[in-house]
């Protein structure tokens, strides 16, 4: 096996110029081109090992895909012995290649190339899948080579088309290669994405669709009708290459046509067997995720050995070609101007414009921001970045799952990127952002128009689920703000926030500051806005219901009734202890209120974080269908306004 | 107005008859064809006053979208006056065109074509988006002459195609249109339904995208280019036909043509401009969900009657086709038989493949029932469904979105359909659920592969959030059975259970069975399994996690300490008052465990629904990413498993 070593002078580019390139005008057209006869030996013999090597990870494991991995083992030799410049010493490097298996349950295949390269021990690709290994069932960042989190699949093209917009924007010269399996060809998030990098005349994206014809459980929709794909594709705006992806040749000429790609993303469709190389295996059904025993897999790997003799000791010269000279520029980072330097302090301001005024504050100080829109940037106020940071806004149009995958990819390059949309919405992105929190992708999202708030456009416009989709997202945090001062805040916050993925809640309607403009809102923390040493109840709020509380509040104390009043302004994490002081204070008693089902919602956090406390607790929340109607009639509809707050105040007494 | 009358006799068929057709062997050409001008006058005059009951119902709502009305206007009038056959005194009527309006916020397009024919009175028409009205913003079930709730775009036709499918297997004639905008086109969920639709040959299913080029906030992707559009639905499979969305002539001799469609669906892709009609509005940018003002409606509507003059005061024959004969065929239901019947009492089952057994009995009893699959079928053993019933089993492919659409539009034409895939992938369509919640659609669906029990495969494919997920849907249930019995009979239940969504979460393991097979499982209900007069505890647990707690309750016996055991089959609705009646007898002290995230899952449901009991809790759950490992090390991890039980019962003494 070839020791891989970093430098230039070990590189041999032998192949590239011997090759003649594929007409990008030509569409779908099969071109084969002779490597050297010690070129394609070299590359069919790391495909023999590449092979070897995931049949014997897999066996090792007892678990995962072989057959899968199989069929892309051709196009993975390619791609790692004589395409991707990547520094393997230095995976930060900001121009390496980028290479996303969207495949994820192939991801072995990528394991025993590594291991081909020198980058893994032996010892770590047989830990596969183990509980103290890096390398996973589906990649995952514990593994630092993953470049994304995939295992949901038809995500990774969107990713990867983040991963591309950054490398334009920045002027990287790295490009961005994604592996497809023609199954998930039929998530429609895959196609969300080919259209945006179209739109978006992305010429530094590659994709390859591995069309082994075999699902996990039926052959997929086009079989080996690669054309139908093809066609698809190139209805979508990409130039198409349809290739054999067993025959080195083809995959070699496909990759070099792909370098002068110019104003159009290529897709690379192969047409390939799954278990190739496996006789009485290769193109039958019922071997999906099957691995093999320690016995087959004996017989397996003679076979091959037997298949590729003439290559089976061939080592030959490597011929990854050199890195392109680092040219990451430094980007310009400046302390943003907080509320007090933006807002006016006498104004009326709703918590979504808030969140639009500082992100356009942040795009301004901080080259590394980004926003995406899913045409409603006039109503997330998104907008406002876009007026004044063009270059650094992605119109991802009515997409929120590509939406949220191109903002995965611009993350994990380095990007500060914040995508929003209504609340809502985000059911229609929540696997994405779950995968965001696999891969451990500081994601920023804003849902505005939250709740039955929103009025006369009805519960398919309405956030009501989304702080419990958000909370039970591992290390996400969940804000709620209420007020302009706050949301500005916040959303300053939100971009120095890494662990996880960050979540606001932002209101519809305008509504007076509730807080000085200085004021400070620590992540975890809470706002006590009432207390006395009289108190009856504690009132437990956030976002809209703050300004019912309040109301509440002022209700009650007339009649002679004192109650606390918080601000639960970060939902998660949430500041619980001080919801226990101030409620032991206040007879024991606390009442939560919020617009949004009841279900996961700040109620039960707050049941849950002040359980075993001695408290009492009232949830007010959303229980039903709601409907069409003015805010404050589905407010009083939902009991959740200030008169239902009173009358449970008094309902506690 | 022509007031509507059923009955075959009134209509006047008198412009079909002139019409030559489009040949849909040419893609995308607009052959113009005369209409008589009587009947040409009808449609202009109904295209126009749907216009001014528009602008009138959206003025009078103060909100809505009249200028994404009047780019529908032209192609509602034919649908409405020339093309749908639909008996408004009998919407149940089995064949009944179906019409689905999936850029919903459209909606009042709608309603003044009902206002035209007399179905709606003009005060219904006013009461638009009014807290005591059945026409909401967007289209939900509580107006009976809604097809299908939309408002979150691109799901019509998923749903449509769900109805076209119901249609051809039970050999109704009624044909399905679904208008969709072009801004929605950008919606992966879209071209999952494009696929779905293509694959199974619907000749019964047409398709319009009203291509008025302006979204909410920026220019479509596509623009008025038309033929781009055309050609992705080409490239999907469909034959598209491209017209002028204002020129009758051209709407109705596309309608036409489809009649006569053999074996591929019919998309057409119709030019318009948005707010059409009214100059200075017409095609320009800023209009969008924006309604007129009292004064300015008046202005808009005398500049319709102007410019539309020579229809202003025409009458003319009403052109409705008639309706077909009924011939809804009876379905065959017999009472499925039940476990005792089916399992054997001393073998290991899964939950997922008793719910495979019982959907298979379903499928051969029942006729109504359907089985959808998203190429996991012998994950989730629907695969035993398609092995007797395979005329009424969908493979939907990777698209799980789309999967669920076609399950709402089975189950809103009759069908009892299943939906199963990995409890985890249905992150991949909560927005399709959320919105069949909102439809108030019996949805049945059922999630495989439950936490992280499932080991090495790693976090994508855990379901974590799931039940989280379908708790925060209002009027759904959630059940989570442990073993084969309760499976297979909660299965069963789940036909029967119409108020809204149900789901299922089925673990992957094999495992001994818990119940007699005769054991009954309301919904509602739960299990106690262990009691007894001295226990210190109450563990409650579901799925997995039952079974740890079981080994717990050996352990701790063995050491002389008594604990209760409870299986919450039933985590929505819960039985909350047996939890509370055997913890209070037990210590007062309650130990929930589970095999998903703390946030919204079996714990908060419990300390919430137990809440004010005098109880205190300890929750058991996932709290941290999980990885690959062995299921037992996993559960070790994340501290669910029976060490932990044991630990958290003493730790509680």
């Amino acid at each position: 096996m070839t020791a891989w070593k970093h430098g230039a002078s070990v590189f041999t580019i032998i192949l590239l110029v011997t090759l003649q390139l594929f007409s990008l005008n030509g569409q779908g057209q099969t071109v084969s081109i002779p490597l050297t006869a010690e070129a394609h030996n070299f590359l069919a013999h790391q495909a023999l090992q590449i092979r070897i090597n995931a049949i014997n990870a897999t066996t090792a494991a007892q678990s995962g895909h072989p057959t899968s991995c199989l069929s892309a083992a051709d196009m993975i030799a390619v791609l790692f012995f004589a395409t991707l410049r990547y520094d393997y010493n230095n995976p930060a490097y900001a121009n390496n290649d980028r290479f996303i298996l969207s495949k994820g349950h192939a991801i072995p295949v990528v394991y025993a190339a590594l291991r081909q390269l020198g980058v893994m021990t032996e010892a770590e690709l047989l830990s596969l899948r183990k509980v103290d290994s890096p390398i996973e069932g589906h990649p995952t960042p514990r593994y630092k080579y993953n470049e994304a989190a995939t295992g949901s699949l038809g995500q990774g093209l969107g990713v990867g088309v983040g991963m591309a917009l950054y490398a334009r924007h920045h002027k990287l010269v790295y490009r961005t290669y994604v592996m497809m399996g023609d199954g998930e060809m039929a998530e429609g998030s895959v196609w969300e994405a080919l259209a945006l990098a179209a739109h978006e005349n992305l010429d530094n994206i590659i994709g390859f669709v591995d069309c082994n014809r075999l699902g996990q459980s039926d052959q997929t929709a086009h079989a080996h009708h690669v054309e139908q794909l093809a066609a698809k594709c190139k209805a979508f705006g990409w130039t198409t290459l349809i290739i054999d992806g067993h025959n080195l040749n083809e995959i070699v000429a496909a990759l070099q046509a792909t370098q002068t790609a110019k104003g159009k993303p290529v897709m690379i469709i192969a047409k390939t067997f799954k278990g190739s190389g496996l006789e009485g295996i290769e193109n039958h059904a019922g071997f999906h995720g099957k691995p093999f025993n320690q016995a087959d897999a004996i017989t397996a790997i003679d076979a091959l050995k037997k298949r590729f003799a003439d290559v089976a000791v061939c080592t030959g010269p490597l011929m990854t070609p050199p890195l392109p000279a680092r040219n990451q520029p430094g980007l310009a980072v400046q302390a943003p101007r907080s509320a007090d330097q933006v807002l006016a302090p006498d104004k009326k301001l709703s918590p979504r414009k808030a969140f639009g005024l500082a992100l356009a504050e942040l795009g301004v100080t901080d080259e590394r921001t980004w926003a995406l829109d899913a045409d409603v940037k006039n109503s997330t106020f998104t907008e406002l970045f876009e007026a004044k940071s063009p270059d650094r806004f992605v119109q991802c149009f009515i997409a929120e799952q590509n939406m949220v995958s191109v903002a995965t990819g611009l993350t994990l390059r380095g990007g500060v990127a914040y995508a929003a949309t209504f609340g809502a919405f985000f059911t229609r992105c929540y696997d994405q952002v779950r995968m965001a929190g696999i891969g451990c992708v500081p994601l920023r999202l804003c849902g505005s128009h939250a709740g039955v708030a929103i009025g006369q456009d009805g519960p398919s416009q309405m956030a009501l689920e989304d702080i419990s989709m958000m909370r039970a997202i591992p290390n996400s945090i969940v804000l709620y703000p209420s007020d302009g001062v706050s949301a500005y805040a916040l959303t300053l916050q939100m971009a120095n926030y890494t662990d996880g993925v960050s979540y606001m809640k932002a209101t519809r309607g305008d509504a007076p500051l509730l807080y000085p403009l200085t004021e400070q809102f620590p992540i975890g923390g809470c706002k006590v806005l009432r207390s006395s040493a009289s108190d009856q109840a504690c009132i437990v709020a956030a976002g809209t219901t703050v300004y019912e509380a309040l109301d509440a509040y002022q209700e009650l104390k007339a009649q002679g009734i004192m109650v606390a009043v918080i601000d639960a302004y970060s939902v998660k994490p949430l500041d619980a202890a001080t919801i226990i002081n101030v409620a032991k204070a206040a007879g024991a008693k606390v009442i939560t209120v919020e617009d949004h089902y009841i279900q996961g919602g700040l109620g039960e956090a707050v049941v849950v974080g002040c359980a075993n406390a001695g408290l009492t607790f009232q949830l007010l929340a959303v229980t039903e269908l709601s409907r069409s109607g003015k805010p404050e009639e589905l407010l009083a509809l939902a009991g959740i306004n200030s008169a239902a707050i009173v009358a449970a105040v008094k309902n506690t007494n």
